[in-house]
């Protein structure tokens, strides 16, 4: 039985950042989503995998209890290279081979499709509806999305964003997708697609909630080394899910936990190349910093 | 007797952003900056105006209860247009006309000397330092500059750092002067330049506050209506030095409420031009929306 369930990309990544030039990494929405979750609840992927994804990068996810029930092994692999800039702040594709990914048709074993807590992470719309439709009872699904998909396919975005609890942005997606620079203006009109929450990321400055006539606004960590963004997104979208199925509760004070729980693995998650540093933290790592979130926002 | 001086600009301001088109608003740096002090304390300009300053600016002034013994009258007044484009994020500078500004010596009436909370608003770095060395005794001096002074008067601007209690930047400031994207390494750079207390503003994304071991995350005001952001950073900083006049406590615990003070000032400030918004409000006004940061930071 698992808590929550995570559907998105299993990737090999290629990624250079001013911090190094690596080749061969674990990447991946599902990846680095799951992975955070796993710190509080058990999680469940659904995604799809070559079957020359290297044995260590699955070992890993089986160490940490990831159930893989639902990923799916097909021929070549996914794999994305990118690059960051001295700012850090977008990656650059330099190349995709989306190779298995083509073939992904997600079916959910039957004990996913009793699960709870749902993140829809980051990939075609298309599937992520698939997914919802398989669901019995969910409590609540969460929506990662990103620009690609609003170029490409903003009709399907925009169905599954109606039957979802949480939309979740970052700044930039959600000035796109509302044309206004004001986030929150943003905030509002999402709320009226149809989920309860929006939740728009804004990087090193935190992360906003909105909900109806409520607001929240949670700090950015102050981090001193930032190596490799990659998967942080993903990463704050996993540990809040992950957070929300520890604790059964969907309340908006809730909520406003699970996103500095989010936050913090996120900043744990920026810290190295892949999963070297969330593989390496506890969960006392995770509450201090937690409390650390507490301090630096407290007048 | 004054119980915080600022010295900055007194300014005739013609100003476009997307919400209208205006001429002749009172403006300038010591002008918004005493205006938010004098919420909380007594407080007395050091600048130069015009003898064609329009006589409803001055008593706008005075009806404040600001006391203008430090500012000399002479010649035309110095002017400034500026436009913002639909982000609103930066000022385009469109016209400048420093006029009397060109003979300002700022020389302090003798009580100003005695007091013991000073704002070193926009201006001139080599004026700041002039005032500086009229001080007696003062316990903290907030230095507020702009990249125009660190393009163009760099070393007179690191002289008057090393002799401020608290300096204040905005992240593109920061950025430039420490020559780094990280917001960290430019407060930490900074407090090695001698100041106690390093604030970086950062918008809408708030401010953060940097001193010995220590750091706070500021949050932004989720402004539904923003019609023109001048005067925002002399607001927030006016507002900052009122409170500690008021409170005459400059322990860190404290300058984290005088910074949300100064913020709920400041995003008052942006609702219409000049001081349009901030003379209607009332401390309790302020008051009200210093909770209302308390609340949706909360977690």
């Amino acid at each position: 039985m698992v808590d929550v369930i995570v559907i998105g990309t299993i990737g090999i990544d290629d990624i250079k950042t001013p911090f190094g030039d690596m080749k061969n990494l674990l990447g991946g929405s599902a990846v680095y989503a799951s992975h955070a979750a796993s710190f509080f609840a058990k999680a469940g992927m659904v995604s799809i995998a070559g079957e020359d994804l290297p044995v260590e990068h699955k070992e890993l996810l089986e160490k940490k209890g990831i159930c893989l029930k639902g990923v799916e092994f097909k021929g070549k692999n996914f794999r994305w290279a990118g690059s960051y800039e001295f700012d850090m702040n977008e990656a650059k594709t330099l190349e995709t081979g989306l190779n298995s990914l083509l073939d992904f048709d997600p079916k959910l074993p039957d004990e996913y499709r009793n699960a709870k807590y749902v993140l829809l992470g980051n990939i075609d719309p298309t599937l992520q509806l698939k997914v919802i439709e398989q669901l019995r009872e969910p409590e609540l699904i969460l929506l990662d999305t990103m620009n690609f998909w609003i170029d490409t396919k903003k009709d399907d975005l925009m169905k599954v964003i109606k039957k979802v609890d949480v939309l979740l942005l970052n700044d930039g997606e959600a000035r796109q997708l509302f044309d206004t620079v004001s986030l929150v203006k943003c905030g509002q009109q999402a709320l009226h697609l149809g989920p309860k929450y929006v939740i728009i990321k804004k990087g090193e400055h935190g992360a906003l909630l909105f909900s109806d006539g409520k607001h929240f606004n949670a700090p950015g960590y102050p981090l001193e080394v930032l190596k490799d963004p990659t998967g942080c997104g993903d990463s704050f979208a996993g540990g809040f899910i992950g957070y929300i199925a520890k604790t059964k509760d969907i309340s908006e004070p809730n909520l406003r936990k699970a996103i500095i729980y989010g936050s913090t693995i996120a900043s744990f998650n920026a810290e190295d190349f892949s999963l070297e540093k969330q593989k390496q933290i506890s969960i006392d790592d995770i509450e201090n910093r937690f409390k650390e979130f507490r301090e630096f926002r407290e007048f």
